[in-house]
């Protein structure tokens, strides 16, 4: 896809200086700028690179005044960065731009599908399934009898829905996410065999929520294991049977949530963190990467560590950590 | 799928009090009951909330007398919480009633399948591959060659099975599973770059196995890597080549277990454990979330943390650690 | 697949001594060894398996003269090690002899696959998306728009490739892996709801990378996530946007590394490493497993622990960590 500095500047509302049939077909940093692409100028500390970019086009902002001469294309806009922005956000949805049913994919009888919903090659719509107006599923993905899937959701390839679940409107879930597994809950049996407690609930994602590539949702044991409005969950996460994700919260890569534990809105959670099982997490919690959390935390505290503790009191500890040789020698001495 | 009172009452041998044709088609918590929703009463502690409870049916135990009006049905029966389960299994048979070899999937030539087996739409399976009788292989997954199947076997969509694989009966693979994949074998050369070194075992999986959503199991270089009859692995739980799990060992979440380490039977292993390669681990261990497993451990032993200890020996070294910053600064002062 | 002692002397240009006529269709250890099966001798401590073992062929080198009868066919060669590491090869290239391109992927009218190229049933490839000569493409992978795929490469079943990837020649990827998905970007807003932002890069893998099972490669909000010549990813590692891999590096398994993180080449990283985001670390460092790095790392360093420090450092820590309960009895008589 190419875009000329002249179609940019219409749909920016914004006005080239320079050649305005120059065209581009991606976008760099400015002091990166590659030919044939896009760069921006917002911050001043970047304008010395403006003279040497190679990108093929700059947006500028319109008081920007050359001290020399720029090969580049400039345009000339509001505000530089706001521009540049709302322009990644019409390429994006340029890119995911597809349509209709396809022939190769295999929709069950009571299967529907609502207005401008595209369905790719292989992918498996079950019984009593309903998808809705404006979505968008990607090849080869799995979804299973009596699921919803809310208007405007964006499913990639790959992705297997199991039966009964309920996905809200404007969520994206990526390439690889399992949502609706059985929870992991076996009974222990007078042989040492374990035996499986049938896992009849389901999971149920709210509006705007965002899921990382390979994460998986379990089904509830009896009800529902929720994630709500604008959670985003980064890839390879692990949510167990029963859990709920407040609203607006964040959680990093390869984090795992043990099964009933309650995790409050608009928290923010590092990488590799581990939460034991049925804890309550309140609101505005930050929690740092690698921290085990083993206990009931309150609203607002920012942790880390195993055990997690205040990230005051860990950056304390970890710093005597390496003082530990040390401490031991002189104890010894005494 | 809705069942009246009357249906349910014949299922389990019960007695029904009150309207026999209420349908419900979900179950609730008694003390969370919904309308349309099933619930049981078995824990006295619980029966305060029967009273008010929105659920439309309750199973009690026979012997249960209210104290005032219940607008719920009630089903008596012998046990209330046995009939609860039992009901619970009969709704999961039910759900997985899938039949037929569907014209969307591909099977080589020489594939065969038995009776009462389930191929969905977009399944893939390899030349010399068998599926025993009563087995289920959900939509687009893809089932080498050379592989075996044993009877009743369910196999959920999106699951990925290379050459050579054996699994037995009753096993549950959970979408997004690998297995089969080759082990992290690579040799040091003059040059930097490493050399591939082939993959040519398989992976056995024994009867009775549960498997998490996104797990992998890699095979051996040479010879097997064996999950042993009865083993739960959770999700996203790494097994590296030649290892071997014993009966009915478990495993949470996000663990790794790294090349050719063995662990014994019936032991419980928490999440985001990792082991490093060629241990030896006992029966009847346990081991704490997150623990660091650097050595081999002997039968029946409990440990946690990294590296691994006693778990007594943890938690003080975990409540020690907090004191850190305090012994320093006495040590300090000596 | 069935090999006999004479087909496999004349491949090694070896000599049979014993029945040539008996035939194997697997290989094992000598001190394991099983009927059907080929082994090797080449280390002379094994030397006293070889009048029991079961195996029906050995491999053994030239000079080896039996102290006592035999029952396996022996076939001479100069190195037994090295033909048989040969041989595995050979077996491999054998297993993995897929052709041609199945009436049951679904190319898009743009979509060009090369000569020898085998395209698998379920298959799905993009707009504009080139696969060259001799590629291996399993059944149920996606391959999305604008995708460059090297010469030789392998992609087993269910990988999911979005659009604009580029990977190079005779790379491998296992099943499950994803690349290209969004980054985890995303910006605070006036609500306490975080706003998307749009992941427009792309993620370039360069020759003969190997990617494990359900590992992720997320995209570069900008320009492009690089896997360079040669690493060795393993199963279930995340890689963020813009991060890079230098040449030859190895990661184990479920390892983390945060956005814009560079690594150095020759690196060689444990399993259940978590990078903080923004690092740069050196060329030849090695980091022990389940560390935790928290700040940039110059060339040829060893390091483990969380907050990561010198390898030595971490041993004498943890080994003072056991201590610690002792130490603090001692601190509080004092």
């Amino acid at each position: 896809m190419e875009f000329s500095a002249g179609q940019i500047a219409d749909l920016l509302q914004g006005k080239v200086i320079g050649n305005a049939d120059v065209k581009v077909n991606t976008v760099s940093k400015i002091e990166e700028g590659k030919p044939g692409s896009l760069a921006f100028l917002a911050n001043p500390k970047y304008t010395k690179y403006i003279y040497d970019t190679k990108a093929d086009i700059v947006l500028v902002n319109k008081d920007f005044i050359p001290e020399k001469k720029i090969s580049a294309t400039l345009i000339k806009v509001d505000d530089a960065y706001k521009a540049f922005a709302s322009l990644l956000e019409i390429y994006q949805q340029y890119k995911n731009n597809k349509t209709g049913i396809s022939e190769s994919a295999f929709m069950e009888k009571t299967a529907t599908a609502g207005k401008n919903t595209y369905i790719g090659a292989g992918v498996y719509i079950g019984e009593h399934t309903h998808i809705a107006d404006n979505c968008k599923i990607y090849p080869n993905t799995y979804i299973g009898d009596n699921v919803k899937i809310g208007e405007g959701t964006v499913i990639f390839s790959g992705v297997n829905i199991y039966s009964e679940t309920v996905i809200g409107e404007n969520c994206i879930l990526h390439s690889g996410v399992v949502v609706g597994s059985d929870g992991f809950g076996f009974a222990p049996q007078n042989s040492a065999e374990f035996k499986k407690i049938p896992q009849i609930g389901n999971v149920i994602i709210e509006d705007r929520a965002e899921i990382g590539a390979n994460t998986s949702i379990d089904r509830a044991t009896i009800g529902s294991t929720v994630i709500r409005k604008g959670v985003k969950l980064d890839n390879l996460v692990q949510i167990a049977h029963n859990v709920e994700i407040g609203e607006n919260t964040v959680i990093a890569s390869q984090t795992g949530v043990s099964g009933s534990t309650k995790i409050g809105k608009n928290c923010m959670i590092g990488g590799q963190v581990g939460f034991a099982g049925h804890l309550t997490i309140g609101d505005n919690v930050r929690i740092g990467a690698q921290s085990g959390v083993h206990k009931d935390l309150p609203d607002n505290v920012i942790v880390q560590g195993t055990p997690v503790t205040g990230y005051r009191e860990w950056y304390r500890i970890a710093a005597v950590l390496q003082k530990l040789p040390e401490i031991y020698r002189k104890i010894q001495k005494i």
